[in-house]
């Protein structure tokens, strides 16, 4: 039952997000040996006023 | 103290947010043996475009 | 696909890990209309020593 | 590589957001002896209607 | 700076950590566009007494 | 209520865990306005073998 998060920064098209999720699933499945239907992906777009890295916002950098 | 993330596709009414804050708290306390005040849950919608079963984003389902 | 992450001080028992795990989902089931089936759950058991509340371990509380 | 999730009710300024991620990556560097540029905190803004504390929802407490 | 959180049931050998991590990084930058260096992977190695589907733990299923 | 999650590499001391729990707290507080008691911190020490950094576990970099 593999879950997996990704959080990026900005925004992802619906292609994007359709081949990030058939890659990371065919990967974990490949390598751990999961059958495909148990892999459940959640992806969250997050302002690049809400993350930092260093100490500094990436809106800022 | 208990945290609790629940992640659902899609939205909830706020009717459906209280009962599910309530009924998860009840058992929680109930199962665990914690007081109810030390229960906190985070519930997330998220898009049937950013969530993915077995390769495929639950938008294409 | 509701996916659900219970962090909780210390350890729990199967017997509790089983029936909370039933009740949180039968909660969600019935209040938010998914399937038993969609339901992925999560229990975190989490040492004393790594969680803090105002800024005080919870083993020093 | 320290990885921060701050999850807070309601929104923050900008300016709020910077002090907390300059401030936490300030107490992480100091008291665990990481470098600055390896800290990446991720700062999520959610709804009071979607917080529940002792099951009730933050936005009827 | 995607963050990718992956967590399964059992344990992994670091030979399978390595190829997921590898192969996960590979599809992030390919489809989105992003630096290796920017790709940091948390992999959770959980066990199947305190992961439940459909209610039932996974160690009982 | 914020809720802090903060994930490291390795281990760390239980006087680390205080400074930092007591350092992020008062950041939070004073830079968000909210009351100590609110705020929930979770330490996750994380295996080198757990963490990857541009496809490479940190145990291998």
């Amino acid at each position: 039952m593999p879950y997996v998060n990704i959080r990026v920064a900005g925004t992802l098209t619906k292609e994007q997000k359709e081949k990030i999720s058939k890659g990371v699933t065919d990967v974990i499945c490949r390598e751990a040996g999961k059958p495909p239907e148990a892999v459940l992906i959640f992806i969250d777009e997050v302002e690049r006023d809400n993350i930092a890295k260093a100490g500094t916002l990436l809106s800022n950098g």
